[in-house]
């Protein structure tokens, strides 16, 4: 594959930090410029070697660049969009790595202009708690997942690219559309997400929450860990993936509904099988990870 | 305190073994007899000097008995507080720990006669997934809750020995009224298991189940751990408690469908607000546990 000259990185942290370094380490890449709104994140990106040049203007940034990686917060990216575009060349890729796809989709069809065929969208499924240039590390995709879902009209240059890219930090690739993407990730990411917000936020207004949490143990812990995720960044995920985060809701509701029913009618079979088969597919599902 | 000088333990696995062995330790018990549906668990306790004696007939094994401790899962309750009625002597003391309360009552009520001021009903907070009398540890209980809910017409003195009794074995004593008990143990335990289940189950049965399972990351696995409890028990649970359970859950269903509501509205405002006040409740509660 080509060598990618010149790489622009927007938003240097976890996700867009480890991929710049993946690529360095892989010789892949020439020149690596970081952008960012401010200089602190970018200043400990150069000390740490992640990218060569700072910069806190994007359209400055992209001239002449081979790929841009938007891997900012969502909310920056159509601003991102509108402010690159008129400085890409002809032959620059542009990818993102968003946790939604088809609002993303939907900013390059309206900010990219005649760059969209170079435009891959992607996921790379390796969120942690961290943040910041800090937590940048080489390795962090080896074995992860990385979904790519392009148009109609990406230019199939571009999506190989993207793919050889990410198969070089070691991930495996996975096709798919931006709504079965989104729908896939509503029902295994947001949903359960939404699901440990709401209930630690109840007990938190019950009149003897104080007790609930004294009594609160190890199965609480996990079951709600994710509910000590970053609101700010939950609140546009659920928003920006709101279509198929609304019927999966939908749908647990009325899963819900059963439960409810098999519990006023004693159906100790019903209940059995359900938890039977949630757990043979937990564990079958375990399995499959090691 | 006075000593037990003879203990029995009907269903000697994790909890009632653990007790056992954390009262040996202490020197406040004499001679321990357990009891089982089979002799291979309790072969395995007497190697592991856990029991001195195993006997497979509960009425015959209380006759002389300081206390009686019910570890066996709660749906063999109503059997074995039967049988043991008529064998029991005038100053026997009775307990259990059992993860419902009301329902033990209830079963006490009907079957202990006489004895019912001598028994005790407990709930020791130290479930895990391992089972039988190799799971059993000293210092299992040791900074665990241990929740007392005695009856109007308990006999002081029962209640005052079975806290001394979990006090010996590290364990933070709670006292309150059977239905107070369920009421929180629904909310923080029994509900989140259900929800779990239910999540799996509706997962599994989805025409993209596959390819969900594959993109299914660690807040999912963390979320569902609970879905690999034994089927069987939670049956048992949610069956047992099922009053307090319906009311929790339609207390999360209508929690749902004010998120439900946010989403339909693209209320980020409230969104967030609900994210914040759920993560910084959790928070809290995670540094009350340090």
């Amino acid at each position: 594959m080509n060598k990618i000259n010149k790489l622009v990185v927007i938003g240097v942290g976890l996700i867009g930090g480890s991929f710049a370094l993946s690529l360095r380490r892989e010789g892949l890449v020439g020149r690596v410029v970081g952008v960012g709104r401010g200089m602190a994140n970018l200043e400990r990106a150069l000390g740490l070697g992640i990218i060569d040049e700072a910069c806190t203007d994007a359209a400055q940034a992209v001239d002449g660049a081979d790929l841009v990686i938007l891997a900012c917060p969502v909310g920056q990216m159509p601003a991102q969009m509108q402010a690159i575009a008129p400085h890409l060349s002809d032959t620059a890729l542009i990818s993102d790595v968003g946790s939604t796809k088809q609002d993303v989709v939907a900013m390059a069809r309206e900010h990219l202009g005649r760059h969209l065929p170079r435009f891959v969208p992607a996921h790379p499924i390796a969120g942690a708690e961290q943040s910041g240039a800090q937590a940048a590390r080489f390795g962090l995709y080896e074995g992860k997942n990385v979904v790519l879902t392009p148009l109609p009209e990406t230019d199939p240059f571009a999506i190989e690219t993207l793919n050889d890219l990410w198969l070089a930090c070691g991930a495996r690739i996975n096709t798919m559309s931006p709504a079965a993407h989104d729908a896939v990730f509503a029902a295994v990411s947001h949903l359960p997400h939404l699901l440990a917000f709401a209930l630690v936020d109840e007990i938190a207004h019950k009149p003897n929450s104080k007790q609930c949490f004294h009594f609160a143990a190890s199965g609480f812990r996990d079951f709600t860990r994710i509910a000590s995720s970053h609101p700010e960044m939950w609140r546009d995920i659920s928003l920006a993936n709101r279509d198929a985060l609304i019927t999966e809701l939908a749908e647990y509701q009325a899963q819900l509904q059963r439960v409810q029913a098999m519990l006023e009618h004693r159906d100790a079979e019903g209940l059995q099988q359900m938890f039977d088969i949630a757990r043979t597919a937990r564990n079958a599902w375990l399995d499959t990870l090691k």
